[in-house]
């Protein structure tokens, strides 16, 4: 029976604890993928007979339909998906599936497959931050008149555009974007042909599956080739900072739609109720979302710790790199489809009036007072003294800047600075339309800067038009 | 006294729990360059008058002269460097110096002097990893005729050349290399201009700014440029990715320089003794780098955690940034500094027949005799088996594979497989250098290998020389 | 010249890297604690004579009272607090300072040290969260009758008492406080006399410095006593929960304090004002304390990490223990100092009959009558259907549950559960009051509530002034 | 139909999203227990009728049964644990089981869930704690005579038994031990009847569900009692602890395995080969466990983070504690077993003539020969001094200690130190056996060493039985 070759007589219990294939199974694919590549190779350099490496392909294929139908039994006697799929193929095609493991070592070839795997879960966040950044830009758009509260420190600063601040979000996920970008640059690099450390003594062609797999280069080392993880770890570290970038769009959201808040309405099938209080609408998806955020740090952290002082080379610790992997970027996939859904449903009920008188009520146009004074020749240190004491005044005697009568600002300000076109300039609409710096919440600045993104997005969909159609390429190449 | 405008009355315990200017001081450079800049900016759109513009930019460059001279006062109660500087200059130059602070907000000015900072650091770490690539490259090629065991899980798996494990410590360096560089173009921003978070009704050229402080380009939107970290995140985690290959390069240092490795022998100027064993020649810097490694996951898990579900735009929680930063890039810069003296001064002192012997004991040729049986036409899992039941044999009976006589591994084997070229093809010489596939360990490949690495090293330094003058043009035109 | 005994010839940037004397000088009255009990154990045991032990005990407090004057010179070269201190007693009083280094390991030396210093911190920071608590109480007793919005998810839930919260606040940090009793127990072991891991051949005796500095009992296993960390792990662990809590009190502290909530008003003097925002009052030092948090979580990584896959005993990496320890000791303090100040300082300012009004308009009352339905015969599952439906009709209709008549309600249940009793049940105050359950928020139950914490209260004092006797008893026998 | 008060009509992306039912389903048992006191409780307040409470407290056996049977059908619409079990209760026995709900919330229900559920899991890891301690005083008693070299910093400092460094390995366990029995004290408190946060108007007794399911006291604030995860924590923590433990011992075992050192022999049960290396015996069971200190370390992170700035009382991010919660558990207790198991088949091979002849060559007596001349009377500086000298020279003349002659010796020192004696006190043995301070390395130590720790085990093992039996009597009175 073939299929000793491999199967081990471990006693039950320390397999278990060894044993991957519970999570790595779903590495089939690119394993599989993988392997036919490395027979093609092995056949083109006369390694592996022609007639051999086609019954090889054959029976892996027939292995991959075997698993997609959810009929393949995964043992865990056999460790993980490497030996489970070998083991099967000798099990069919008899000893000459032994061939395929010629030149190669599981030291690559779990490389190749996280890589491999990597490389279309990038495509995949991809895909769902443009995706993300483009609901940003309809809720910007559609709510360009909206005004409110610019915070600092949680406290009324300045107003600004709704849509100002939704194009904040918009820019950091650009960011994140273009990181996963660098990262990917990393992660396509072929492993193959590293074998256990070493290299091998078979004539092999490492360009020729660096070519069918769609990788840009092999790698120059065989012992970094399959002694590194820094790969999985930059992948989960730009998975973390899209988290911590989620959990400020989701505490935003939270602190909205509070009562106290009331700047938005999630629509109800994006909130749940409580088990005793009827009338409770939580923001769940935003708060899973925030806390979700915990569990990828965990998961950085985790593999940061896993390669801290690993000697050279590959070391059993390194399987503990996957599930961090499929966890963190499961999780960024479903957080980024969940806060894309809800910020498609919400409503914004901020009230222009309303909301006005409150941004008058808290001073928020203050810095425009000192920025108007700075203009007429003040110093703005000085202007930022005087500003103070009349806010302080203001605050003393229940009136807002606008409430002043043009003596009482005089028993602050010699009169060359009193001027009725104070009350104008301060109202809350002047403040946000005067803000016409390259980036500011004006409507002018904040349309072009809506432009502007619309021409970032394209760039993004070309990009991810031209990752995806290479990868698919050569998967359909080596799949068929 | 114009200085009152800025000093604050706040009781003194409150000021020492929220100042930053113990800290946040080593930024007074990036400070006044910042400011110089940005009045230029000021004198250009007539913001500021001429004359007024170059009397704030002289008083900038005396307080320059007087920190740099050891001699200025940094005061808590004025919490931080920004306030320090400008209060100094108010102080100096009289009210008039109250207008550099017209159309900006300490907000943009940190995240401002932060960057500009960050520039200089990458830089200098750049520098230091190609400076360590560089002792990696000569440790390599002057060892180039050294064997050594080769690991897997701290087992000997096969023989490799020295050069071949130093050189994967060079492609980890390189990747770090490349990380930075890929970070360096996300830090290279402007966010001057952003004001608070709104922008500002000052009719300011931040195109002025950003080519005077040699940014790349503007940020595009004022309230993500006061409220996101994500770029010192990011260079933390760059450092901690070099922490992570650092702390396994020291791990095999002590390895090695352990009794029972003894391949290497690091200088006495780098290792200490002890305070009661008089023998002792400790690995002190590779054991410090290698803990350090803690330190910076430490620095990087602080600023995520810093993040986390911070509301969009500036929160004062943000003033924790810099602490970890500073730490990390003072480590990163030290720990490169020392392990590169380190590995300047060791002397590899494995012995070729000893270690050959060794190799031989310890079965690292039994590779070769599977892969010799496979090129014959077994496949290879069939042969991978036989050679197990050899090894198995030899190890019962106390023999190395090259022990055996023919006769014996005729026992194992049909007569065609049994050739003496078997033994001549088991040396470990042989083991090695027959690993001829791209990245593999034979003579042939590492020095090819070397040679592809001094391609790189010119470009690495091709990258840090363009680097450095732009910011060196940029820091002289406007620090004069 | 003595004092060559122990100066290095190392090169000086060696020496930079690994000396610690810039931060464990800070350990100098301990070390000199633990070298001064060692001496007289020493001589008791007849390995030092009476006389040379007095001169060196004169020496060891001679060079206390030079540092605490503060005209100690410590020397980078000299690496650490105890080749410092040992140095200068050479110095001081010649080769016979030289034996205090008997039957002694700097690696016991340091464990020992840093066991003293943590003990003093711990009591130290016990005596900080008491304070807090105090405060606690104090703030929930002043304003015993307010009420505000119980939030579940940020949301109204249900109406509670202010003090309601605030006593959750107590109990958070009464089990802080009794993680650290533990944890001192861990902490209180004697180390010294494991020598550098073995023990040692001179006759000394354990139980005597264990007596000396007040220890509970001496380690058990020298190789232990000199190669863990988990105490000082464990203390900074018990310094992350606190901040975690504190970050929480902060959260709700800010929030409070926002325009929106407007539920408290923190005096002046704790919050700060902005460069460029004439009217800003930012809680800056809730959200310093809030960020504080993350450093604290990165120290503590930061040890762990150190700590992972050290092989046994001492290992230098350990060093890097201690700026943790101290940085996140620091931290804890100066976070709960400034904490119980700023809450000493605030003001509540929610408005009764506006908070009920609210609270009404919220439906935080809709448990209620669920709750009077199930006391009615109703399923409580079915009351909750039930309630729902009616919130939903209220909310349509722009109406308070209290606002429906009678033949409204009717429409919706059946008539016996209908009653006029329902309107007077609803009030807000009515609602909080009768939630009377132990723990509940009614004015009864928080009462009681506050008089069992004050009972508390007088335990914790008991601890901390019997910790504290014994350790300064110690101190003052040995140091004098 | 009754299920419908419940059922949601959300979409399922959200539901899928929110529901915990695919990971909450393991705490069944524990959420049917505390049901079942609640009802008992219910039924003797008078809140539910004798007559339902007996119909709910038979359905939820009948679900328990269903459950355990593996036919229960869990839906992902219904959220969590808590709603299927309800939801399944009202379908069995009608709208009565709505009744169940009455007095409680979600939120206080969670908490109980988990803290039963974790009172459970500590147990268990005093279990097997316990376990690999009695395993690790057998090594150490077996192998009693065996000698070996004592490192810090990887060096041979001076030598040791075999069984001290084991039982220091003991000491290490037995504070996290007691780490656990300390948390156990602050999760065994009874968080039900804190309702949503409020506490409730019902008339309830929270001291009926403290006893009988076996709880210390009941929680003294609802808000506390809801909004706190400190207690899960500080449980991943102690895990975090025993984790790095684990870490140092199987760093060692990995070492000791190694080809250099090789002490001791793994059982081949324990070791796996390599797929393409034949002669390969791996230590994956070891380096897993080591790796696996990430996961742990990264749980505990995780968790943090959630709880880092949440504003009081329960929010949804708090769902995010089951999972670190139950991975960091299981991945203790498999680690623990998996060690036992390991270290209960190990050889130690440690040739005692060799290592002899080893720790000679290393100088590892050289503290002897320093002590022996303070003994003489120098002190001890001068005698290390003088050590390290003839050290040096022995280095240069390729000599042990032992190998000098007389005169040689008198080169170095005064000729009344010089003494035969010397030759005998410097054989390894001899140095082991002198060192008979209190938890030295001496056989006689070692022996009192392994006897107090059998004294500390009985301890153990009683804790062990009286948590264990007073969880089971409730569990029993519970359900049945």
């Amino acid at each position: 029976m073939p299929s000793e070759y491999i199967k081990r007589e471990k006693n039950t219990s320390v397999t278990d604890f060894t044993s991957s294939i519970h999570f790595d199974k779903r590495l089939y694919k690119y394993d599989i993928m993988g392997s036919i590549a490395h027979v093609k190779m092995l056949q083109r350099q006369k390694i592996v007979s022609e007639e051999d490496g086609v019954k090889i392909i054959k029976g892996l294929k027939k292995i991959q339909a075997t698993i997609e139908e959810g009929v393949f039994e995964f043992s865990s006697a056999l460790e993980d998906i490497h030996m489970n799929i070998e083991n099967a193929l000798i099990e069919l095609i008899g000893d000459v599936g032994g061939a395929l493991h010629t030149a190669r070592s599981r030291n690559d070839q779990v490389s190749l497959d996280t890589r491999l795997y990597i490389r279309d879960e990038i495509i995949a966040i991809l895909h769902l931050i443009a995706s993300l950044q483009r609901n940003l830009l309809s809720l910007a758009k559609e709510n360009i008149a909206v005004l409110m509260p610019g915070y600092t420190h949680l406290q009324h600063a300045q107003p600004i555009r709704f849509a100002h601040c939704i194009l904040s979000y918009f820019h950091k996920l650009q960011r994140d974007f273009e990181r996963f970008r660098d990262c990917y640059s990393r992660v396509n690099v072929n492993p193959l042909g590293s074998c256990a450390l070493a290299g091998t003594s078979f004539d092999i062609d490492r360009g020729i599956t660096t070519d069918l797999l769609g990788f840009d280069r092999p790698c120059e080392n065989a012992m970094d080739g399959v002694g590194d993880r820094d790969f999985v770890v930059e992948t989960i570290f730009c998975i973390a900072t899209v988290m911590m970038h989620l959990s400020t769009i989701c505490e935003d959201v939270i602190l909205w739609s509070s009562n106290e808040f009331g700047f938005i309405r999630v629509d109800d099938s994006y909130t749940t109720g409580s088990s005793i209080m009827p009338q409770k609408k939580n923001q769940d998806v935003a708060e899973l979302i925030r806390g979700k955020t915990g569990r990828v740090y965990g998961d950085l952290m985790s593999l940061l710790t896993v390669m801290k002082a690993l000697p050279s080379s590959y070391n059993r610790d390194m399987q503990e790199d996957k599930q961090p992997l499929f966890d963190s970027a499961d999780t960024v996939k479903s957080s980024l489809t969940a806060l894309s859904k809800l910020l498609k449903g919400i409503k914004v009920i901020i009230h222009t009036t309303d909301i006005e008188k409150k941004l008058e009520n808290s001073f928020s146009n203050a810095t425009d007072l000192a920025d108007y004074l700075t203009k007429k020749g003040m110093p703005f240190r000085t202007a930022h003294k005087v500003t103070k004491e009349i806010v302080s005044y203001c605050s003393g005697h229940n009136k807002t800047l606008r409430d002043l009568s043009l003596s009482e600002i005089k028993t602050f300000l010699p009169s060359r600075y009193c001027d009725k076109a104070i009350f104008d300039l301060l109202t809350i609409k002047h403040c946000v339309d005067s803000r016409t710096s390259y980036g500011g919440t004006s409507a002018g600045k904040v349309k072009e800067s809506l432009s502007n993104a619309m021409h970032v997005m394209s760039r993004n969909e070309k990009t991810i038009v031209t990752l995806t159609m290479k990868v698919q390429k050569n998967m359909k190449r080596v799949l068929g």
